[in-house]
């Protein structure tokens, strides 16, 4: 895509000429240009103004927009306008209008007003799409294109329609064929759950309690393959109508909604939307540090949030990633949103294309001076002055960021699947699947290393360690994956992993299951979970024990041998840790002994590993190395002073 | 209306004579002539003993009870007993009950069961009130009248019914003409929200997520319409049959549910309850001090949340105002409902005096022994012995309490659309627009100020200062009034300031708008929104800096000067205090730099200042001083000695 | 019932052969044979497997069950499935589905799906119980019966259909006979709500704001009625169908979603479900010590929860209870499940035999490898091999734990609807009915008592002290049923007492009525309601003052003299605690105020006093005495050293 037209990263920036009065548009132009701008996003929720009313659209104002930018030589990357349903399409299809969880109609007034299960709403997707890339597919100035906005926002992942409940029954009819199928699968002996007609089944919402974990996982599946499909639709047509553009979707950090991989098949590349103080507020409750972490990096975020999502979408593809909506100053939809540290919008970036992307596009241009997101801010503000994100992307040096491969000797596996099962079931209140798999991404970046993120169904051939943090579903076929994967990597197992069957039930011969229990050497004693408070020593065989906290499982050995067991306590004595040849497993939750256990893996793999201090990460990109310190205090590093928000490239 | 009749505070109470057997009235009617009362208030939610049927009226018991408190005397003060809708007119006109945000109905059980928008239940409302107004409209002893009971209470301020959507776009079409007005002036095209028929208009709740403020604001506009429109219809009718008695309603303290000046515009006076321990333990969470707060002053409330309402309600009107409701022992609304300390009902009294109440009127005479209250209490036990309250009222001596003017030498700003646009989009979680106007009512407090609090648009002459903490809303017409008031007075501004147009936008000139930052002298720059624990140092040209927790903005200065700049963090060396002339504006919060900010504006206006200890206040009325000690512990000031919940007057 | 069979404990076990495969039913039989145990409960939700079509029964797996265990020489307990009624039964009469308090219809898919109310699902449950009845009643292997399982589970106790709507009318017209006496009952009189036809009555939710607490009352009672005679048209069947065979109901610990002495009196005997540390999990936010004694117990749960669940089912027909499930491991809907500490399942199961358990069964057999309680332990894992309870259960002597009777010389006195009165208007939020009574409960657990709890209208003879700790409801029948019981036994009252009419108001001569007053010779005359850390000291004539927390009432003394009084505050010199004969009232909420006078009134009553460690508790059984620590820390007592988790028997 991008390597033709440009030796290092490249800029762009979000924009909605809709918003400004027409004499503003070449105005803009010229300040983007001059900024160093290559890319423009436009039209993003712009349908009503397209099709003002059915089947009538009006052209003229986008085209001039596009000439616009055109004019000034920065490309224009288009968006279908889906996740914005015009009133009257709302209007004339009110059944095209989402329910909640609850079973109530969410109404017309925000945004992504719309039930993915609904073929009405998919034919006017479709027409919608058709008609832009008919008009605009081939226009020189469109490099690209962006499907619909971020999926799932505003809790739209899951649909509770009615046209959805029907098309869930169709689902399970095509994957089980029949409903004594279905219910061994779910297991709905149970509590006398079983179906004797498909017309029985519904979503898993508005029961008496809490439902069967095999009827959720297989309707957040149904809902995953809903997204799919919707965009596929949209994309089928670009691919028809614009040939040699680009097609991308920007996803949400942090969101399970869907399973990304599948959605990310038919793209060309992923993208995302990186607001790094905004996620920091959203989600310092499951992260570790809590409330002090969240003050601490109130000002740039935590560099392992913004650099696992970097990484994760990295990995969908395995291509290099945009990042669409980059923050570029205060945002307005997190509790609190405080004005990012001088220097936060060049570490973002820098960050962005250490980890993989081509293209930091920032959100927005100018702050909006109406409606929702009046508070958020732009490159520009209200009143058209620079604000200070602005000062910092006219101070970058593109050419100091070269594109090129990442060496990552590290893959962390990540599968949407298990987090279904295992957030439905958490145990442990305060560990969810996100906040496990991030305690050995940061373990692993405190150490210096890039990491790949990857399904565990991928090729894994190629790296020196394999870290497997929360696998909780896991099928023969995947087992013997690993096997052989195992073959020439370490391989690192978290707690969990194996737990459930692709139908969200036990293995029969119990956790986890024969396959993978051949490969670890282990079966699965017990499992603990630990109140905040609550905490379980654990050593080796020399040094001061760690305490394990909300999470710690025991093995019985079969193969293994215990590298770290539990001190007093119910499972007092039995193996915490193992190691069978290249196959390590950790079951309890514990920060420094993930830390220490990965160390070692490492070293026994031959990876360099360099221990950092706290807020200072090093990313490696096109033979460059990226040092930054995300922290509010001076940093000394081997003759290194990095100041506060700041970073140095070799 | 009362000044013809006493020259000095007069007291009375809330009673119900139809919930205690008929012997007791009269009884009671002496005990409260004994104890000094002057008026009784009473009939308040007694539409089913008057209407037991439809159309079928009772006054036999009413009359039997207003003559039996004739007889001793005692005024009586009627209520429209419109808060309480009978059983058969709800199960005859099932479409009058409210529908809450989720557009579910509330049925019938407890009060204000009803929708404002209901044309069905107008009727009845002004049927009721014609019937009681015709029988009792002139008779002797009734010397006026309270509207309906606590309009908005029970979330019952925003209707969500069929009814109130049609009257919604029937509202905005009468304010917009055409849907092009309507979708410019809220930027609906910001995520193609655009109308393109009127019936697709709703209100805005049940949404995907966030809903355009200026959809949020005209639809708080329009429901504090219905409110004011259905009061109107009441006075109206009381007008007509009830000539020379006044009119009032019982408002509640710190609610923004409807704007109450527009409320208080048919009405003789305005009245409010007043309930200072419950109000601490609903509010403190918003409040400056939080749990500490709360704990501290749990037996009497604090002295500024009570005097706040007491000054708000008086500028309703610019006239004396009643406590229709005073607190007279302890509540059973609030999660802890402490007894009040030995002293706090003198207290409260004497406070609602000295901030403009000509009466105060205890509730309630007996507590109830049935229903939802019986855990309240009265100025008699359930056995009818004297409470505690009951004893402290004996001992008041009234003539101490002569009526007349307050000399207030400083107003207030306070405007209900600014608190609606303020609080839909808060952007910092902690802190809410009556919190921030709090904070500067306070500080006027704690520096002995005398405070007028009013609408912005209102007669500001003959003020020394005036201080806007909150205005949010800015129109050119409403910067020029400022601007005049700026020239024979010091103006103040808070944060915010001018941060919206009239249609909730902000200016297209950036804030706070050409007009006012004319008058400032200075734009904003940045605002930043700070999280707990996060704090950001301000400092002037002497003295140690302030610490701004929770909003910090930052000025470039257009004329202005800076007298308080920012220290470390992302506005380094911004202005956080300016001035031009007479016109200081604080973009920082922090309760000691708004204290430091206002006591120099006050000393070079003229005004003499006098620092307060912790829980002390003062407050003037007719040539006598206040001097309370809200405080559980003695407090010496100037040779004066207070004890806990004491006052003295000079 | 089991008193001819066995002198000592019997264990038995909750067992599922329909979730697993047929080749394993006689291998578990054995297993549970050679284990020790007596009982298999079976088919508690297998209705779909027994009727899986509308009238088609398919009993040959149930039969080849049942001969299975028999074979094995165990004893069966069999249930009536309806609470999971079958996909195909909702499906055919969606009316039998439950509604929410928001009125929302509940969905299949969980369990408890029904409605009690409904007449069709009574008809499907008599239906399905005397099919089960016909096939089982008399099979020689069957030794009793559970009614449906855990009644209120999933908030299902009260019901909000439209056929509980019309039930609630026609229940109330049954009370009241007319609506004046329904009126005046509730005092409708409070807020015009008053009823003029049945069908205006509704149930009291989805209401503007808080109900009246007489409907509420008489709601509650309707709910638990529908329970009752829900329960009753089963047992009926059960007992003329199977006869000589035991009927029970597992009850859940601390629930009191409807009357369970109500629900009992057609029991043999009572059961309950008890699950130490998931209880403790879920109530330490009302218990003593909060997350402080979460933490503590985390891994046996609390010593007096637990018991006092023991001592209450046994009171509800004076007969020796079953645990008829007992936890053994780890459950799975706390939001925290740990591991129990070793020891814990014989210190549960020795403390139940103590508290009157002849049998303890634990939950369950075999961890379920499918559905929603996949992460809840059995006696055996996942893979069949033994978990560390069956280790504990192995090493059980049964006949160290003889039956025989408890020699309690306290009684308890509870009552449900005190508890509906006490906790829809709680006052002071923090405390609960159920933390009430067990600051009393705890306190003479502490001082080494056996209690009996008992409903206060019960046969209270041969007691040397009756403790009542929150008798709110008060009737002159009940007054003088403890006016009798007071001369030969010591009668202490908490807070609370007689607060109320048996219809939900308060007396009319003020609390607490004439016939409670005179017996304890005080009458209220006020109570404090304190927010966390407001306290109030109370002294006696010697000592240093406990410190009041959440609750604080003092008395006008009538015959009683005072032994505590308040000190400074409201209630300044206020008798706290009376005494008037044999009678002793506490107002003031402190557990070393309860202790102290409970430890006098038991000196006086000559009961012997032994106050325990924190952790330590003594029951005493047939001649034995059980001393347990639950305290994780070891205790030397008396001469005796007791390791963390464990007990002796003497």
């Amino acid at each position: 895509m991008t390597d033709e037209r440009s030796p290092h990263l490249e800029l762009g920036v979000c924009d909605y000429p809709e918003h400004v009065p027409q004499d503003r548009w070449a105005v803009y132009a010229q300040q983007q240009k001059a900024l160093g701008l290559t890319y423009v996003r436009i039209a993003e929720f712009a349908w009503a103004l397209m099709e003002p009313a059915n089947e009538q659209y009006d052209w003229g104002w986008l085209d001039q927009a596009i000439e616009t930018i055109a004019a000034e030589g920065l490309q224009v990357v288009l968006c279908t306008p889906t996740a914005a349903p015009p009133a009257w399409l709302v209007q004339q299809h009110p059944e095209i209008l989402p329910h909640d969880a609850r079973g109530q109609v969410r109404t017309f007034g925000s945004r992504r007003h719309y039930d993915t299960a609904s073929r009405v709403f998919r034919g006017y997707s479709r027409r919608i799409t058709r008609a832009m890339a008919e008009r605009y597919g081939q226009h020189p100035a469109v490099i690209g294109w962006q499907t619909d906005n971020e999926f799932g926002w505003g809790d739209t992942a899951r649909t509770f329609t009615p046209a959805a409940t029907e098309a869930f029954r169709t689902w399970l009819e095509e994957r089980y064929g029949t409903l004594d199928q279905l219910n061994e699968a779910w297991g709905n002996v149970f509590w006398s759950m079983d179906y004797t007609a498909w017309d029985q089944i519904l979503p898993p919402n508005r029961l008496v309690a809490d439902a069967n974990p095999s009827h959720v996982l297989d309707f957040q599946r149904f809902c995953s393959d809903l997204t799919v499909s919707f965009q596929e639709e949209q994309v089928t047509i670009l691919r028809e109508l614009s040939p040699g553009r680009w097609v991308t979707h920007n996803f949400m950090g942090f969101f399970g909604g869907f399973d990304h991989y599948r959605a990310s098949a038919c793209l060309d590349f992923a993208s995302w939307d990186s607001y790094p103080t905004g996620t920091l507020e959203s989600i310092h409750e499951w992260g570790p540090g809590g409330d002090a972490l969240a003050l601490a990096y109130a000002r740039t975020g935590h560099p392992d949030f913004t650099a696992f999502n970097h990484d994760l979408y990295r990995g969908m593809t395995g291509k290099p990633i945009w990042v669409m909506e980059q923050q570029c100053g205060q945002v307005n939809w997190a509790p609190y949103n405080p004005l990012p540290a001088d220097g936060a919008v060049q570490l973002w970036t820098a960050q962005a294309w250490a980890h993989g992307a081509d293209v930091v596009s920032y959100f927005r241009w100018r702050a909006a001076t109406m409606a929702q997101e009046v508070m958020h801010s732009g490159l520009l503000r209200h009143d058209e002055t620079p604000d200070r994100g602005y000062t910092e992307v006219q101070a970058l040096s593109l050419d100091a960021f070269p594109l090129g491969d990442i060496p990552a000797r590290v893959a962390l596996l990540h599968d949407y699947e298990s987090l279904w099962l295992y957030d439905v079931q958490r145990h442990a209140a305060g560990l969810s699947y996100w906040a496990q798999v991030m305690a050995y991404y940061s373990a692993l970046r405190r150490l210096g290393q890039d990491v790949d993120i990857l399904h565990p169904d991928s090729d894994l051939s190629g790296y020196a360690v394999i870290v497997a943090p929360a696998l909780t579903v896991m099928t023969p076929e995947r087992a013997a994956h690993l096997e052989q994967a195992a073959e020439h990597a370490q391989l690192v197992f978290g707690p969990r992993s194996g737990y459930r069957t692709v139908s969200g039930r036990t293995p029969e011969d119990g956790q986890p299951g024969a396959a993978l229990a051949r490969l670890q050497g282990v079966r699965l004693l017990n499992f603990d979970s630990l109140r905040p408070g609550l905490e379980v020593p654990v050593a080796g065989e020399d040094g001061a024990p760690f305490l394990a906290s909300s999470w710690a499982e025991s093995y019985r050995l079969e193969g293994a041998q215990a590298r770290y067991r539990y001190g007093p306590g119910p499972q007092a004595g039995q193996a915490a840790v193992t190691e069978q040849g290249a196959v390590t497993v950790i079951g309890a939750h514990s920060d420094g002994l993930i830390q220490a256990v990965l160390q070692a893996v490492l070293q026994r793999a031959g990876v360099p590993v360099e221990p950092l201090p706290e807020g200072v990460r090093v990313s490696r990109r096109a033979g460059r190395t990226l040092l930054q310190n995300w922290s509010q205090t001076e940093v000394h590093l081997e003759g290194t002073v990095l100041p506060p928000t700041s970073f140095t490239l070799r």
